[in-house]
Parts: structure tokens; sequence; C-alpha cells
């Protein structure tokens, strides 16, 4: 079985000139999901992780899937102002302007062992907010884990510090 | 082990006078989360589902752990202009105008079994809403899903015609 198969290429969305990669398919096939779910698992060679964090929205499907396989805890970093306890936030950088991630400060103890969850690798910007976040908490990033890698934007050199695992790359 | 010690009572959020259920604990300790799952899926007495509806955002966590658990699809249900293919919309009423919800047109088929999931049952609107996308595509509803009921809210008044199963009620 080939995962690449369950992602659907749509043109022009969100706007005109992007090429977007829509997982719906993947998560609404449960054989084809759990194979994906295998291949992320694996990369990791039984490393023991505490907690695994997903990224708004699209990380959380995923992420909470490997926080369950790892038996692990699972942390949503979100957009401003959706959660609810103490929170800190890092800013990245979009086309134009920039915002911002939150995670809750209680989310992480000193030393905790994180995996690092989300769909997509693109520009790397929201990757190395999620990375900032949990160092800030006294996390320690095993791995940072995507579905999808778009290796021409570059992402993967704005988060070298950290291995790095792609289930596919385009 | 009670799953109620996993949720945390935040009051003024998102504005004054809400007492809000935040649920991040409960998503961080994997004990507790597989509890749920199994208490969730224990209320549906092995009744085949084929596919797991979860509402934005917060639906989504325990929706594709019951899908996983299931062996069932997962379909998520979003805010508008989220979702990249083709889709339905259903509006619901909000305390101050409307807002809308949808789904891809082909995440479902006729006669598919369909398990819904919230996190929360309140006032019914958005579980209202997602029952008419899945009834407009053709799906049969076994059961409307929710980690918790604000019985106060009479929520389930507006899906009555479907069996409801809250893993706690308020």
């Amino acid at each position: 079985m080939k995962i690449e198969n369950y992602i659907r290429d749509i043109q022009g969305f969100p706007k005109e000139g992007i090429l977007f990669k829509d997982i719906t398919p993947l998560l609404n096939d449960p054989i084809a999901r759990q194979e994906c779910l295998s291949v992320l698992v694996n990369s990791l060679k039984d490393q023991k992780i505490d907690k695994v964090v997903g990224a708004e929205s699209r990380g959380f499907f995923f992420g909470i899937l490997l926080a369950q396989e790892l038996n692990a805890g699972f942390i949503p970093v979100r957009k401003p102002k959706k959660l609810p306890y103490e929170t800190i936030a890092a800013s990245y950088e979009l086309e134009y302007g920039t915002d911002s991630l939150e995670m809750h400060t209680d989310a992480i103890k000193k030393g905790d062992r994180i995996l690092i969850h989300d769909d997509v690798l693109a520009t790397g910007g929201t990757a190395k907010a999620v990375c900032e976040l949990v160092e800030r908490l006294g996390g320690e990033i095993v791995q940072c884990n995507f579905l999808m890698e778009l290796s021409f934007l570059n992402g993967r050199e704005k988060i070298n510090e950290y291995p790095i695992f792609s289930a596919i790359t385009y």
C-alpha cells in the first residue's frame, strides 16, 4: 500500500497558485491510516516518548494517534486565545506579517521526552515555534515528525538541530 | 479512576460568566485518556460503526481515537473554508447570529453507519448541524457521543431522535 495514494491534490486551495495536499482520504480509510501510523511510530526505533505535541489543527489527528500508540501524553499547541489555562506563546513569520502559537505552561515537565508532530513541514515556521515552546518548558525534543515534507521550501533548515522524520517527501 | 478529575474548571473563559471545562489534562494523561476512550467505546455495545465524525476542533481528539479503536474511517467536520474539496454546509444558531459547519461531499456513502462525536453537548446547535450533514449524505446515525453533557442547557432536546451517550453529565 502506498500512503501517497490517500493524499489528494487540490489545485488553488486555500488560494490561487497553491497545490494543497488533502489528507482527509487518509483519515477516512482505517487501513491506510494504520499503515501511516506504523510508519511514523517505526521511525522512532523504540525511543521512549513521554509526550506528543501536535500543532493546530491538522497536527491533532496523527498527533493523538501517536500519543495513544506510544502510551504518551498528548499536548495540543493552538492559535492564540484557544487554550483556557495559563500559556506561553511563540511567534512565527507568515508571507505577510506574523502569527503565534500557544502551549499550556503545565503541559511539559523539565526533562520530558517530546515528540513533535504536524501534518506538513513547509517553510518550517510553525515547527520552529513549536520547538521553541517545548524547550522553554524544559522538554527534550526526541524528533520532529511529519506526514509530508515539501522539500522545495527548505523548512528542514529551520529545525536542523533536531532529528526530523517525514513519511512522504515531495 | 474518575475521568472527572482530569477535567479542569476555568472560570471566565472564553468570556466572563462562563465556566469552561478544560480537557487538556485528560489528553495529557495516557491512563485517564484510555479509560475515557473505553467508556465511550463500551457505550456502543459492539454495534458496527463504519465512520466516526468529529467536530472542529476539540471533537477531533477522541473522535479519531474512537475511529482507530473501532477500525472505522474518520471524518472531520470543520468551520467554513477549512476543507479543501467539495463540501456541503449546515448552519446553526449562536448567542448572536449564526455560524456554519462543512463536510466533504465524498466523506460518507449512502447507508454508512455513523458515530458522531464532540467533546461537549451544550445547547445542541453544533450536534444538530452535524446530524443534518450526515443525513444529507445518506449516513445512518448510530449514536451521538460526547465526553461531557451540560444538562442544564437542554441540548439533548435538539437531537432527541438519535441515541445519545455522554461519559460525564454536569
